[in-house]
C-alpha cells in the first residue's frame, strides 16, 4: 500500500474543492439592506481584528517554541523535522479557524436575508457556511499529514519506524494553536456575552441583541471567533491527532505499510461520504423545527452509513481481511453517535433532565446552580461507561487479550492499534458533521442582525429555529469531538510509552512516581479549568464597567438617538482574552515537560492517565450543564414556570451566566488539553530521557 | 515487639477516661433557664430519634451485607473472620458517632448557660465537648484494633501474615457505617439549613435561629447529626484505617512484628501528647478573637511537637535505629499541617482570596458563583502538590527507590511502608484535632439557643466568637482528614496489590484493563457527588414547602403568638436522610465489586487508583469552595460591600446556598468513599480473583 497514499492528497483536493464550491455559493447572495450590510462590517472588522491580534500573539509563543525546539532537535532531543512540523501544524490549524470564520462572518447577514424570503433559503445558506467550514478542516488536515508524508519518505527516504514516529510528534503544533483560539475565543465570546447580558438585560432591561447595547457587536463578534474559529482549530487537531496516533500504533503493531494506510484510506473515504450526505440536507418552505432536524440528521446519518459500508471492503481489503478491525472502527462510530444521544438527552429541552432543571428554577438561584452541577456531573456516567466499552471492544476485536501479562507482545500492540482507529472512524465523516455543527454560530449571528437591523418578526423567528436546532446539533458534533478526544489521547498515550521505550512493568499503578503523574495530571485539569473560568470573569468584568458607563455618559443611547461605542467593547474583549489566554496554554505545554523532568517517564504516564481521565470527565461535566443551564433558561422563556421576566426566569439566567463559561471556554478547552499534554510529551521525550531526576 | 501490643489496650484506656472525666466536666454545668432546658431536650430528642432510625435503617444494610460476607467465607473467597470484624467496625464506628453526638447535645444548652458568664467558660464546655468525642473516637479505634489482635493472636493463634492481612479487611465495616453516617448526617443537616434559610431568612425575612421559623429546632438537630456523629463515624474510620493498612504494609515489608507495632505505639504517644496539650487550652476572660485562637493552636501545636517528638525514640527503638521511618512520619505531619493552612489561606476571610470572592458579589450571583467554583478548583493545587511531595519523601526515606522495574523487591515494599506510616504520623494526634473540629457544632448549637431563647446579645456575641473560631480549627481538622484519607488509600491501594498477588507489570497504565478502571474511579466520584448533591436539594425542597406552609396555615405564628410544628420539620428531614442516603453509599460498595468481576483484578487496582487522585481533588474542590462562599458572605455581613441586607449579601447568600451541600455533605463525604472503596476491594479480592470475565 505503501505507494497508494496520494489518494490522501485526491482526498484532500476534493474536500477544498467542495469548500470553495460551497463559499461561491454563499457569496452570491446577498447581504441584505444597508443597515445589514453596516453591521455585518462591523462584525467582521471586529473578528478579523481579534483575530490578527490572536495569531500576532500566538506567532510569539510559536517562535520562541520552535527555537528551543531546534536547538533540542541540533542536541539530539528532539526529532530532527519536529520544529518544522511543529510550526506547519500551527499554520494548517489557525488556517482552518481563520478560514471558517471568514466565510461564517460573511454568512450571518445573507444567513437573515435569506431567512428573510424563505426558511430554507436561510438553512442553504448557514448549512453552507457550515460546509465550507467543516470540509476545510478534513481538507486541510489531509493535506498536512499527506504532504508530510510523502516529504520524509521520498525526499528524505525515511523508513517506516521513523515516519511513523516522527510524524506522530506533528500533532504539538496544531494542538496549541488549538488550545490558543479556543481558550482565547472563548474567553472573549463570553466576556462580550456576560458583558451585554448583566448590564443590557438585566440591568437597563433591553432585549438581546438590541443594537442600544454598547457590547452587542462585541457579543457578535464573539460567536465568530470563539465558536467558529476556535472550534475550527479544535476539531483539525482532533482530524490529525487521531490519524496519527494511529500511524504510530500502526507502525508498533507491526502490520506494516497497511496499518499506516488504513487512516488515510478510511479519512478519504468520510470525505467523499461527507460530500454525498450533504446533498440531502434541504427541507421544504416553512418546515416545522422536527423537519429541519430531520434533514440535518437525514444528512449525517446517510454520510455515516455511507462510510461504515464503505469501510468494510477497504478494511478487508487493506488490512488482508482483519474483521476484528473493522468491528473496531464500528465500534467508534457508534460510541460517538451514543456519546451525541446522551449529551442531547442530558442538554434538550425535549428530555427529562432539563425540564426538571427548569422546575428547580422555582425554589430559586441557588437550587437551579446546585441542580444544573448535579446533572453535569451524572451526566459523565453514561459517555465513561461507552468510551471504556468502546476501548475493550476495540482493543479486543482488534486482536488485543486482557490476560496482560506486562509485556509488550504482539497481540497487545494490535489491541491498542484497535484503539486508535476507533477514534479514525469517530472522525472519518468529520467534513459534515462539523458542517452541521459550524452553521449555528451563523444563524445565531443572523439573528443578532436580524434584530439590530430591526427586520420582521418572521426573521428572527425562522432564524431562532435555525439556531435553536444548531443547539442541538451541536451536541452530537460534541460527542464526537470529546469521545474522539478520549480515544486519541488513550492512543497518543500508548504511542508515548512505544516511542519512549519504557518497560510497561515500570509503569504499574503502584509505582510512586506514576502515581505522582497520575495526581499532577489532575491538578492540571482543576487548575486550567479554574484559569479558564477566572479568566472570562475578570474579562467580563471589565465589558461590564464600559457598558454601564457607556448608558451614563452617552446621551441618548437608551433613547436610540445616540449611537453605542461598539468598538470600544470589542476592543476591550480582545485585550482581555489575548492577556489571559496565554498562562492556562502555558501550563499545558510546561507542566507535562516538568514533571517529566522530575518523574522520568513514569510521571509522564500517569499525567497523561491522569489528564486523559480527568480531562474527559471534567469536560463532560461542564459542557453538558452548562448546556442544560442554557436550555433550561429557553425552555422557561418559551412561557413555562412564568416564562420570560419571572422570578423563574431571573434564577435561571443565572444559572445560564454561570454555564457560560463552563460550556464555551473551560468544557471544550479541555479535549484540546488532554491531547496538547501527550503530544507536548512525545516530543519531549528525548529531553525527559536524557535528564530527569528520579 | 509482639509482647507489647497490650500497650495499645491501655492507649484506649486513657483516652476513654480522660473521655469519661471530660463529659463529667460537662454535665456539672448548669443548662440555664427553663427556656433554654426546652429548646435543648427538643434538640436533642429530634438528634436522638434520627440517629436511632439511622442506625436501625444501617442494620438492615449491616446485617444483609454480614450474611453475605458469612456465605462468602464459608466457601472460602474472604477471609474467615472478615464477617465478624465487619459488624465490629460497624458497630464501633457509630458508637464513636453516638457518643460524640450525645455529649454535643448535653453541651450545646450549658456552653450557651456558661457564655453567659463568660467567654472562658464558654470555651471550656464547649472544648471539653468536642475533647469528649475526640478522645471516645481514638480510645474506641485503638480498643477495636487492639482487641481483635489479641483475639486473633492469642485466641486463634494465627501468624504475622494471617493477622497483617487479615486485619486491613476490618476496614470495611468502619467506612460504610461513616459513610452512611456522612451522607445521611449531611443531608439532614443541610436539607434543613437550606429549607430554614430559604423560607426563613429570605422570604418570611427574620432572622437567623428565629424561633418563629419552623425548621430552627432541625437546623440545629442538623448540626449534631451531620458536623458531629457524621463527622465521628469518619475519623474513626480514618484513625482504624491508617493504622490496619500500615499494619498490612509491614508485614509485607519484611520488617517483622515491629513494623505491626509500630503504629500502635505512635497511637498510643498521640493520646498522651493530646492529653496533655488540652490542658494549655485556657484563656483569660474576654479574651480577643485572635487569643482565643492561639489558645486553641497552643494546644494542638504543643500535642504535635510532643508526637513528633516522642515518635524519635519510640520508631529509633522499635524500627532498630532506623531514622527514614522517622522522616517518614514527621513527613505525614508536616504534609498534614500545610494543607490545613492552605485550606484556611483559600476559606479564611482574613485572605485574599475569599476577600476577593466576596468582592466579585459586586456584580451579582452568577460571578460570586463562578467565582467560588474557580477558586477551590484553583485551591487543589497546593494540596496535591503536598500530598505527592508527602508520598516521595516517605517512599524514599523509608528505603524505597524510584527506579522502580515493576519487580516487587524488598526495597520497595518497604518505600510503600513508609507512606502508610506517614498517614498514621499525620493522624496521631487526632485526640486533640478533633476536639478542636468538633466543638465547633457546639458552639454553633449554643448560638442557635441563645438565640431561640433570648439571652443577651453579649451571650450571641460570644457564642459566635466561638462559633467563627470553630470555622478556622475546622480547617485544619480538614486538612488532616483530607490528607490523611489520600495517604490511608495510597497505602490501602498497595496492601490490595499485595493481598490480590498480582503482578507489578500487569498493573501498568496501558493495560486496557487498568485505564478501564481508572475511568470507572473516575465516574464513581462524580457519580456519587452528583447523587448526594440533589439528595440535599430534595430533601431541602420538601422542608421548604413544608415551611411555608406553616408560616401561611399556622396563625399568629409570624408574630409569635403561636409555636411552629418544630417536630414536622425533623420528621421531614429524618425521612429524606434516611430515603437519600442509601444509594449513594450501596454504589461505592456495588461498583468495585462489579469491576473486580468483569476487569479482575487489574481493573479494580485501576479504580481505586481513579477513585483516590479524583476524590482527594473532589474533595478539596467542594469543601473549599463551600467553606469560602460560607466565609465570603459572612465577611459581607460584618459590614464589608455593603452589609446584610445589601445586593451583594443576596448574591453571597445564594453562593453559601450552593456551598452547603458541597462543604458539608459531598465534600466530605468523598473522604470515605475512597477508603470504602478500597476496603470493599480487599475484602471482596477472593471473590474477584476466583470469578472475573475478562
Amino acid at each position: 500500500m505503501e505507494n497508494l497514499f496520494w489518494i490522501g492528497i485526491v482526498g484532500a483536493l476534493i474536500a477544498l474543492c467542495f469548500a470553495l464550491i460551497q463559499s461561491r455559493k454563499v457569496m452570491k447572495f446577498s447581504e441584505g439592506t444597508p443597515a445589514m450590510q453596516k453591521i455585518a462590517a462591523a462584525i467582521r472588522k471586529g473578528a478579523n481584528a481579534y483575530l490578527k491580534r490572536q495569531y500576532r500573539t500566538v506567532a510569539i509563543f510559536f517562535i520562541v517554541m520552535a527555537i528551543i525546539l531546534g536547538v533540542l532537535a541540533l542536541i539530539d532531543y528532539v526529532a530532527p523535522f519536529v520544529p518544522f512540523a511543529f510550526l506547519t501544524g500551527g499554520i494548517y490549524s489557525g488556517l482552518a479557524g481563520l478560514i471558517g470564520m471568514k466565510i461564517a462572518t460573511n454568512s450571518n447577514a445573507r444567513t437573515a436575508n435569506a431567512a428573510n424570503e424563505s426558511l430554507n433559503k436561510g438553512l442553504q445558506v448557514a448549512f453552507s457556511s457550515g460546509a465550507v467550514m467543516g470540509f476545510t478542516v478534513v481538507g486541510l488536515g489531509l493535506l498536512d499529514i499527506s504532504v508530510w508524508f510523502h516529504v520524509l519518505k521520498y525526499v528524505f527516504h525515511r523508513d517506516m519506524a521513523e515516519i511513523a514516529q516522527t510524524m506522530v510528534m506533528f500533532g504539538m503544533g496544531a494542538s496549541a494553536m488549538a488550545l490558543f483560539a479556543r481558550v482565547g475565543g472563548g474567553i472573549f465570546t463570553k466576556a462580550a456575552d456576560v458583558g451585554a447580558d448583566l448590564v443590557g438585560k438585566v440591568e437597563a432591561g433591553i432585549p438581546e441583541d438590541d443594537h442600544r447595547n454598547p457590547a452587542v457587536i462585541a457579543d457578535n463578534v464573539g460567536d465568530n471567533v470563539g465558536d467558529v474559529a476556535g472550534m475550527g482549530a479544535d476539531l483539525y487537531e482532533s482530524y490529525i491527532g487521531s490519524i496519527l496516533a494511529t500511524f504510530a500504533l500502526g507502525y508498533a503493531a507491526g502490520y506494516g505499510w497497511n496499518s499506516l494506510f488504513l487512516p488515510i484510506a478510511l479519512a478519504v473515504t468520510g470525505v467523499i461520504a461527507s460530500v454525498i450526505g450533504t446533498f440531502f440536507i434541504r427541507t421544504k418552505e416553512e418546515a416545522s423545527q422536527k423537519q429541519l432536524l430531520g434533514t440535518l440528521r437525514t444528512g449525517t446519518y446517510i454520510a455515516a452509513a455511507i462510510a461504515a459500508v464503505a469501510a468494510a471492503p477497504i478494511t478487508y481489503f487493506v488490512m488482508d481481511g482483519n474483521w476484528g478491525i473493522y468491528v473496531a472502527i464500528l465500534a467508534g462510530l457508534v460510541a460517538g453517535s451514543l456519546i451525541g444521544y446522551f449529551t442531547e438527552y442530558f442538554t434538550s429541552d425535549s428530555y427529562k433532565p432539563t425540564k426538571k432543571l427548569a422546575e428547580a428554577s422555582e425554589t430559586g438561584a441557588a437550587t437551579i446552580v446546585i441542580g444544573g452541577i448535579s446533572l453535569g456531573l451524572r451526566s459523565t456516567v453514561a459517555p465513561i461507561i461507552i468510551v471504556t466499552v468502546a476501548v475493550i471492544v476495540s482493543f479486543l476485536s482488534a486482536g488485543g487479550s486482557l490476560n496482560f501479562t506486562g509485556e509488550a507482545t504482539v497481540e497487545f500492540t494490535k489491541g491498542l492499534y484497535g484503539i486508535g482507529i476507533a477514534a479514525v472512524g469517530m472522525l472519518s465523516t468529520l467534513g459534515i458533521t462539523l458542517a452541521t455543527d459550524a452553521y449555528g454560530p451563523v444563524a445565531d449571528n443572523a439573528g443578532g442582525i436580524a434584530e439590530m437591523a430591526e427586520l420582521g418578526e418572521h426573521v428572527r423567528e425562522r432564524t431562532d429555529a435555525l439556531d435553536s436546532l444548531g443547539n442541538t446539533t451541536a451536541a452530537t458534533g460534541k460527542g464526537f469531538a470529546i469521545g474522539s478526544a478520549a480515544l486519541t489521547a488513550l492512543a497518543l498515550l500508548v504511542s508515548y510509552v512505544d516511542i519512549a521505550e519504557v518497560d510497561y512493568s515500570a509503569l504499574s499503578l503502584t509505582n510512586p512516581s506514576v502515581l505522582s503523574g497520575l495526581f499532577i495530571g489532575a491538578m492540571i485539569v482543576f487548575l486550567f479549568s479554574a484559569l479558564s473560568m477566572s479568566a472570562v470573569q475578570r474579562a467580563a468584568q471589565c465589558v461590564v464597567v464600559e457598558v454601564r458607563r457607556q448608558f451614563k455618559e452617552i446621551k441618548g443611547l437608551m433613547e436610540g438617538t445616540a449611537e453605542a461605542d461598539y468598538e470600544a467593547c470589542v476592543d476591550l474583549c480582545t485585550k482581555g482574552a489575548l492577556h489571559e489566554m496565554v498562562i492556562p496554554t502555558l501550563i499545558a505545554v510546561v507542566v507535562p515537560i516538568l514533571t517529566g523532568l522530575v518523574f522520568g517517564v513514569e510521571g509522564v504516564v500517569g499525567l497523561l492517565g491522569g489528564v486523559t481521565v480527568v480531562g474527559f470527565a471534567m469536560a463532560v461535566f461542564m459542557s453538558n450543564a452548562g448546556g442544560a443551564w442554557d436550555n433550561a433558561k429557553k425552555y422557561i422563556e418559551a412561557g413555562h414556570h412564568g416564562g420570560k421576566g419571572s422570578e423563574c426566569h431571573k434564577a435561571a439566567v443565572t444559572g445560564d451566566t454561570i454555564g457560560d463559561p463552563f460550556k464555551d471556554t473551560s468544557g471544550p478547552s479541555l479535549n484540546i488539553l488532554i491531547k496538547l499534554c501527550s503530544t507536548v510529551s512525545i516530543v519531549f521525550v528525548g529531553l525527559v530521557k536524557a535528564i530527569s531526576i528520579f
